[in-house]
Order: C-alpha cells, then sequence, then structure tokens
C-alpha cells in the first residue's frame, strides 16, 4: 500500500529518537498502520546532523516552511518547540490541510485553542500524546478510555526533571542547588531549568489534561504555579520522618463552582504508589466516578520514550486517516493479513 | 443528532453497571461521542430484574436473538458470558453487520479468530477492553497507545479474586482455604471459582494480550496455566521473610523462538511498584524497546469500573462508525460546540 508521508520539524533528541525508532520497527509499525509510514523530508537548522541521522534516506533541508508546504507531505511531525516559529509552521501545515503530530506542550498550552479551531475547520486532526508524560498513554487513556466517566481530579507527577531533583535530594540528603548542578550534568536538567524547576512545563501538561478530563477550552494562564526551587534538604527530611515524601505535582480537581488547575510541591503518604514514583519517571492518577482510581506509570522524558509517543499518534492519524473503514484499528493491533506466525512455546522449551 | 442504538444483552453486574453509567453519565458521554449513546432494548431472562433496572426507558426482552436481528439495533453489547449461546449471538450480530462490544474474556480466548475474522469480513467492529483488566485502559494503550514499540513482554495482575486471596493470606497469616471462603462471602469469589482460583480466566486475559502485543493469533489452548490453590500461608511468609511478594501473574515474553505464554504464582521483590498492588486490585507491566517499562493500575472488576470499559468501547465505536470525519476522535476528547464553561478558580477561591 502506498506509504504515508512524513515531515520531520526537528531532528534533535526526540527528532532523531522519532527517526530511530521508525526505521528499527518499520515492519512491524507498518503491520500495525496498515500502510507503510516513511519519513520523506526532514527540516533542521543543523544540516550536517540532519544528513547524518538520516543517511541519505530521507530529504533534508533548514527550510521548515518547504516542509510544510510540501504537497507530498502528509503528515507533520512538529519537534522544534517553543511558541513562534513553531506556531507559524503548525498553523500552515493546517491550512495546507494536512495533519500534525506534536510534542510541544508549551505550543497547546499558550496556543492549543486557536490550532485545534483551525484543524477542526480543516478536518485534520492535531495529535499530541508526545506533549504530557513522554510515553506514558494519558493522552489516549483520558481522551478515549475513560470517556465514560465524569473525572473528578487528575494528579500527576509530569515533570521528569523535578521529580530526579526531589528523589536525589531525598536519597543522599543534598541540598537543591547540588542536585541541581547534578541533574544538569546528566543531561535531566535543561542550562536554564526554569520552566522545569518553577513548575511551567508541569502547568503546561496539567492544562492540557485538565481540558481533556473536564472539557473545558485550553486556560494556562489561569493555573496556579509553584515550583521546588524554595525546597530544602530539611523539608524532604522531615516530610520523610512524618511519614510523607513531597513531590511536585499537577493537579487538575473539579469543584462545583469550577475547576482547580495547580502545580506545587505536594506531601504525599510514602506508602502510596504514586509516591514510590522515583527518578525521572513519570506517573497520573486519575480519579474517575465509574471506574474509580486509576494509574499510568512509565518514562516521561527521553529521545525514544517521547518518540514511542509521537509514532504512536502517526499510526493513529495513519489508521484514522484512510478512507477504508476495514483499515481502522485493528482488533488484535496488527493489521489482518500481517499477523506474525510466531509460535507460542511448549513450556518444555521456556 | 440521531442516537447510535444499542441493544445490551445481559443486565447483570456488569450489565446494570453500563446501565446506570450509560444513564448517569449521558449529557457528558454525548458531548464526547458526538451522538447519544441509547440503549433502546435490554434482554435478560430476568425480566423483573430488566425491568426494574430501566424503569420503562427501554424494550425489554428475554429472546436475545431478537436484539440482534433488531434492524434498529447499531451495536450490540454482549455481558452474557460464557462459550454457547453468546457465540452464537455475536456471530449472529455480526452476520446482521452490527457492532459488538463484549467483556466475554473465554469468548474471545477459545473463539476470538473465528469471531474477528467474520467482523473483518463484514467491516463491523468487535471492541472488547472490559474483557481485560475492568476499567484500566489496557487493550487500548497495548493497540494504539504502544503501537510503535516491539513489544518484548508484559506480565499482569489480571485477575483480582487471586490477588485479594493472596493478599489476605499475607496480610493476615490465613490457609488459602479459609481466604476462599471470605472471598466468596464478600462477593470477591464465586461459588465455583475454579476458572479464578486456577488461573482460568488469568490466562484467559493474558492469551488476549499477548495476541496484540506479538501480533499472533489467539492460542489460548498453548498456555501454561497453575493457580495459587496449592500455595500454602507458609510459603508466603517465607517470602516475605526473603523480601518478596508472591502474586499469580499472566506473563507474555517474546523469545527468539516464539512467544512464552504462562499463569503461575510468582516471586516479585516487595519494592516493586507492581508487588504492592494489593486487593482485587489489577496492574499490568508492559515492555517495549522504546518507550521501556510502562504500568497500568486500576480496579479489575466490579460493575461500574468495567462498564467503564463497556461504555469507552462504545464511545469508540460511536465515534469511528460515524462517516464524517470531523466526528472522529475530537482534539480535547469533547466534540467542539459540546465544551463546557465551567471556570478554572482563582486559587482564592480553592
Amino acid at each position: 500500500m502506498k506509504p504515508i508521508n512524513v515531515g520531520l520539524l526537528g531532528i534533535g533528541t526526540v527528532g532523531g529518537g522519532t527517526w530511530t525508532v521508525l526505521t528499527r520497527n518499520q515492519e512491524e509499525i507498518t503491520r500495525r498502520a496498515g500502510r507503510p509510514i516513511r519519513t520523506s523530508v526532514v527540516a533542521d537548522r543543523n544540516l550536517e546532523l540532519a544528513r547524518g541521522m538520516t543517511g541519505g534516506q530521507a530529504r533534508v533541508t533548514d527550510d521548515a516552511f518547504s516542509v510544510v508546504n510540501d504537497p507530498e507531505v502528509d503528515i507533520v511531525v512538529e519537534l522544534i518547540g517553543g511558541y513562534t516559529v513553531a506556531k507559524d509552521l503548525v498553523m500552515q501545515a493546517i491550512a495546507n490541510g494536512k495533519h500534525v503530530v506534536t510534542a510541544n506542550k508549551a505550543l497547546l498550552a499558550v496556543h492549543g485553542n486557536e490550532i485545534f479551531a483551525a484543524a477542526q475547520a480543516k478536518g485534520v486532526m492535531v495529535a499530541f500524546e508526545a506533549a504530557v508524560a513522554g510515553g506514558i498513554p494519558i493522552i489516549k487513556a483520558l481522551r478515549e478510555g475513560l470517556s465514560a466517566n465524569r473525572i473528578q481530579w487528575l494528579a500527576g507527577i509530569i515533570n521528569g526533571t523535578t521529580n530526579f531533583i526531589l528523589s536525589e535530594m531525598r536519597d543522599k540528603g543534598l541540598p537543591f542547588d547540588t542536585v541541581l548542578k547534578e541533574a544538569q550534568r546528566l543531561g535531566y536538567a535543561e542550562a536554564d531549568p526554569t520552566f522545569d524547576i518553577e513548575g511551567v512545563d508541569a502547568a503546561h501538561k496539567a492544562t492540557l489534561m485538565a481540558s481533556i478530563a473536564f472539557g473545558i477550552p485550553i486556560q494556562f494562564d489561569k493555573a496556579h504555579i509553584e515550583g521546588i526551587s524554595k525546597l530544602d534538604a530539611v523539608d524532604i527530611k522531615y516530610a520523610e520522618q512524618l511519614g510523607y515524601r513531597i513531590k511536585l505535582l499537577g493537579i487538575a480537581k473539579r469543584q462545583d463552582a469550577g475547576v482547580e488547575l495547580r502545580v506545587h510541591p505536594t506531601l504525599i503518604p510514602s506508602k502510596r504508589l504514586i509516591a514510590n514514583v522515583e527518578g525521572a519517571m513519570n506517573a497520573v492518577l486519575v480519579w474517575g466516578d465509574a471506574v474509580g482510581a486509576t494509574l499510568y506509570y512509565g518514562k516521561g522524558a527521553g529521545a525514544e520514550p517521547t518518540a514511542s509517543a509521537v509514532i504512536a499518534d502517526l499510526v493513529d492519524v495513519t489508521r484514522l486517516a484512510t478512507a477504508d473503514p476495514l483499515n481502522r484499528v485493528p482488533h488484535l493491533a496488527f493489521q489482518p493479513g500481517q499477523m506474525s506466525d510466531l509460535p507460542v512455546l511448549p513450556m518444555s522449551a521456556v
């Protein structure tokens, strides 16, 4: 079947991971999607990086607008980040009738209402599983898996940098500044860590989840945001002595009068599952009136975990954008006729 | 918009939960699905129960075949259970071009290949989120959320009855037989508990997950199955002294030569998240090559948690069966024009 063509904007950490996983798992992904998903063009300011990564398997350009205007491109994957150029590129892609997959929580938290309205008017999809909690399919769970429920609240460890810092402060009894420097050295925190440590990144993600959970427009400007930079090693120590761990939570909660939307350090009894989510891991707890509590746990960042979410969106868009009803989501994930003949082993062989 | 009509087969525990949640959350569910989901007819051998439950809001019959042959019915929800009548009903519904939603793991583990092939040929959906792990959207995670990954293995606590028994044996140091009787008294175990305690139910579920994870046909007959009825309180005590908990796991693992598919009691280090899943809760760990480990946790049984999954499937089918591309999965879960005006509260009001 004719491949669906992807234009990849940005081949840094997540873009590189996306290229790598799409290439490595191409055969399985095609069997699931029903069509090959082919990255036909890659845009990056660093042409050398892009050429090295793609090894001649895709056209390479430093002009991202040429990608969103390329009539051959069916889906634009936006992994540039930021609000300005990324927004123009996404809006132009939509105007050109292309589907968009993005990991850009900042863009969607600030301009999502405008972007989704434009996509709606054009009849294209803007998929953003990778924007929240990396590889955990939490957007899909909230939007589809829990659609029966009146969701009462959700609370998540949705920023790996701050969770890593808090875990290290607790484990090693070190002060915030020392651990932050260590996190920067290890690549868990950026050179300018403000968005992470001050809770802005978590608030972007909580804002998106709140909209999906409660069906409200995206309202990042209303979020209450408090980060972890004022926490002291002694706070964490006292909390532990009292049987608590301190976690930076993104919280969205339904009240009669409206929705609470807040990010702040929170004391959680140590026995709770979510209190035991350590290091750079993410977890989201969701409480629905029918299902009760459900929890989703996994890697919230990194090249391949985030790529996992980007590609899941590509498969979704490919499955859904195909008019043939038989090519929608297959019962057993893989398309009929594309099943594996891998045998189930007898126990003697295990 | 014209409602989509559901024919509900069985209004016992899960059927009753489905009716209750569909009624209670009707307004939100409609806003998510894009069309009202209306239960137009209910079939149950117990007409009095069905009449009492539906209170005149749906036609009631004791002839389930009249429902699957009813030209007004768009989606058949099969909650009767078992292999025989349920199979005939599902096959007849498919032959009549109706979509099917079912919670029947036994039916799908044994006859799923035939059922899905018939559905495929007819261009209808057979959705079964409720068949595995109750309200946890694990089928969706495996089939859609993790579609980028070469899945290496999955392991789940997917039978609430046995997990409840093992938790009670550990907490109270009681023997298996005593705790089983208590579980029966509390409604956590059935009068004939064989399928649960001997691991058959967990094997049904593991078989379905293995097929989705690895793209292999359903092969329940190849599963290695060992239950918990031979476990002694002393086994659990010794395990604990050595730093382990005993859990009944359903495991599917990829090897070069094929797939391991097995259910048996397993020692898990007590520090692991999954070792701390207690009582009737379920959890599934999935390891994908890109995403690494992800975990999904929630209620694995019960009226409303299972109904949550049944209704999620109804919303999925409603969204996907609607030809209008603008009525597919909406960006923020709720249909445009159906968003809430619930405000985000200022922190002073929280």
